[in-house]
């Protein structure tokens, strides 16, 4: 991942879990948190929390706290999620399938558009109430903000590489392929068993 | 996330994608890979990489490298990877669903060995060759490695209590409720709306 802007990289990452934090709260009622409460349901250190804000010129109400709010306010436009944002998702298998059916994506304003395979059994049936597109038809998408590769491994390149020329710069990778893209697209990689093995690790040492 | 024994924790994090990449290049055959090599695959400065692998006592072998099936032992060995760890989901959802029937986790030793649900339509009934247990009968998973967690948010702190008085203390949490657990517990979160918003900044900042 580049890091863009004067934003330290840690800092961003952090920010979804803020976010995800203060509409808890607000859904909650609460309009104003102090960077303690944050560190207690975060886990971030409260300084830590209060220099994430101070990036983005929120330093909070002295002896009071942060208005949750005008932060959601704040971090919604910084992570884009004030807008409705397309997503589509490559590959209709069990990962696939469960992401499609996820609603967790649409609270926070990710709206899935269209779904593809490449298996003419899939292909034309409906999943969710959207119809499996093919692949082949996969064009021109320059209106989807974000692609999901959920494909087998051997794929995952050709699909990514589909993805990019139909104008989708942002990816989200499910396989264990190191995806080779040119400096202007963006992957993430969610691979499971990674997450287990760090779990494995904290539980045996110390 | 605790901090435990000297490895600082960025180290750590890294460890499984070069373990992933690592178990790759053996798979192709290769004996001997340089940092240079490694940050190529990874996307890991090779001079980080070459620090990270320190922490452990792998310093390579000056102008050639290090040697692949050496490092994937050692990593292997850290990560715990080299003997069959025991797992247990709960909730069999589209999520659970999902992960019940996703090969890499045993490509990396981990082994779903029990399901389960609170759903009497669901109990007793098979999943890719698993019968799935009532969540009543989960008492003691001592045998057990990690707990994951996919139930619907309403039910997450329930299930981490069950799972963890059942003397599971390792739970990846695919809900997005912030466990309330005690400090000899590990939770790692994997909540995918987060992932997006961070493609999200990516894409419009810089």
């Amino acid at each position: 991942m580049k890091k863009k802007g004067k934003i330290p990289e840690p800092t961003v990452a952090r920010l979804p879990a803020y976010f995800r934090c203060l509409v808890r709260l607000k859904d909650n009622d609460v309009a104003v948190v102090s960077s303690k409460e944050m560190s207690l349901l975060t886990g971030v250190q409260s300084s830590q929390f209060r220099k994430d804000m101070s990036y983005f010129g929120e330093f909070g109400i002295q002896g009071l706290g942060y208005h949750v709010q005008g932060l959601i306010k704040k971090l919604a436009s910084i992570l884009q999620l004030d807008k409705l944002n397309s997503v589509v998702i490559v590959g209709v298998g069990n990962m696939g399938s469960a992401l499609i059916r996820y609603p967790g994506f649409l609270k926070w304003n990710f709206d899935i558009k269209y779904v593809y395979d490449n298996d003419p059994r899939k292909i034309g049936k409906e999943i969710n109430g959207m119809k499996i597109k093919d692949i082949r038809e996969l064009t021109d998408e320059k209106d989807a903000s974000i692609g999901i590769i959920t494909v087998p491994r051997q794929f995952a390149q050709e699909t990514a590489d589909r993805l990019i020329r139909a104008g989708i710069k942002s990816l989200l990778n499910f396989t264990d392929v190191k995806l080779d893209v040119s400096s202007d697209v963006i992957v993430r990689n969610v691979y499971l068993p990674q997450e287990l093995a760090l779990l494995n690790y904290y539980r045996y040492s110390g």
